[in-house]
């Protein structure tokens, strides 16, 4: 699949395209979107999602990017990982705040892979308690 | 492999039980670590790599208990999800923060098979200065 | 390990070679199974197997071939998807096919997370009845 | 967290739970629905991509809860597996679909890994033309 | 899906029940080879595969045993697990080289993501020679 | 991030690298090593670790190094793949023995699927008998 530039872009990606770029305020969209517009109602989607779960709610904007790093690192997607980074650094995360996170990354998949060998029974203390 | 109680345990792991208890102050260790006693070196090692890494540091500790339990929901880990949710929670993570944190972990998912599907070049600004 | 090639390989990898050439109509083999007769019991099992499945049978082949997409992108084998998305093209597979499918994968690999978070118990209408 | 019945849910969560009621002719909805009801923001979001992304479009219905249980039956997602295996049923996938499903998912597994090990280049004829 | 018991199964399926009986030595096909049933072909391709691998070869069938175990445990796959850890001990794996196996299998998903995070370039020594 | 090299290494950082040179009688430290001290506490954790359990124990250490490798394969790391399998061979696996674990590797990766899709209960030969 090719990346969609905004003057090859149906009246639908470039609605898309504008609202982007304005909320970013940014010139132009990254590669993710203009491949991504290869399927015009998943641009839609994603991008609706994105832009209401990312920006201010209940976790800081730099957190939830170290969240989304956090599973690009589980998963190994690259792009992600250096996109949602990047955004992290641009919203406040240091350095120090990124490493520490990729630590606890690297030993949630750790003790995830113990707890798949040993399977340790939940203990009482943690079972949820529904209504 | 069975658990490993406190009164049967080598004095190697009761050293590790009497300092998690103490780290934790509670009275008895949980089910993970009763269980990982069977390989007492991993034992010893993921305990203190836990108390070191997920104590106060660059990012607030319930933050690290929602970045510990964005991975195990990644990698659908039910017991591991389950004990840092709570300890999330002890830590003053809300229903919103923990709410808000799945849908990042959801959205993250998505994105990364997307990146996996059309595979968009590295956009410049996203490359890592190297010295 | 290196690739072996047609005049370098064994009788046995050379009949599973002439097979593949004979049953696809191409004249040489793809680097996989170059590679893969580094363990000439697996390029047989697995040429095997490939052939019996992913010929005619139950679902179109096409289909089949979206269907490996799906999880080399799942899976982020880069190998794998391209191979396969070329093949399901050969087959009759059209881009907007292949960008519904594309979306169909990102969508439940978000919703397999949600679930992992929430872990709705199975509803009663989606029990599978035993006989 | 507990599962959102109608009586109990806010305006924007009957709002979802009366669309999808309509769309799917049913009197309830299901508990994945109930659960996620926890983060209006991505119930919305997530119940508007599958209703536009899974009903008619390039591929048939079927095929589409097909590919969809291919991804859960990759991430071993039990629930995510059972509901659309049940989906793909009603929409008229049999068990011989089923089940060759099934065997494709698991192939692909396997040859995911044989690439990740032996990390075949590219062939030429698999090179995506960009234009 | 229903497993499929000897007396109801079809000829096809019984050689193959038949060959696991007395290559193992046992009176019954464990649960695995009763749904597996539910498609032949898989099912005789699944079984002439382990056959030929899992026996006398270059690496010692409980060494063997052991690999399909950490893989398992790295998948979360419980059946997987129990079964081969079983057969495992069974050739000759002790507790003590099973719970070494399971610090290896942790270690290593946690150095995985590491190297997600780092993306250290391979070192030199490293570089597989081609001739 | 940058790599770290020892002239530019905190005390604590070098006195890790001087206990890895030694170890493992090597002038310089691999890239893995410089990268993860933008986490010193981490680096130290990892290499305790890793000294501890893939040395002599249980288990020949080249199998070690081939249950690494063998994760390394599923989770598709190519750094983690290429350097364990180049101390495999340093610690005396051979490539027959490494095809044959990689042959291994992609039947449980297949099996753990079949298994995700048709879920066989347990047979109670596999119940693992606890005290």
């Amino acid at each position: 699949m090719n990346p969609i530039e905004y003057h090859d872009a149906s009246e639908e990606v470039r609605a898309v395209y504008d609202d982007i770029k304005a909320a970013r305020k940014v010139d132009d969209v990254n590669n993710f979107w203009k491949y991504l517009a290869n399927e015009p109602r998943m641009l839609r989607h994603v991008w609706e999602s994105l832009k209401e779960m990312m920006g201010p709610g209940h976790l800081d904007p730099a957190i939830k990017e170290l969240i989304f790093t956090a599973v690009a690192i589980t998963n190994n997607c690259e792009y992600c990982r250096v996109s949602h980074m990047t955004q992290a650094r641009a919203k406040g995360a240091t350095d120090e705040m990124i490493n520490e996170m990729i630590g606890v990354v690297a030993l949630a998949n750790m003790t995830n892979r113990l707890v798949n060998a040993y399977k340790p029974p939940v203990d009482e203390m943690f079972l949820e308690k529904k209504d």
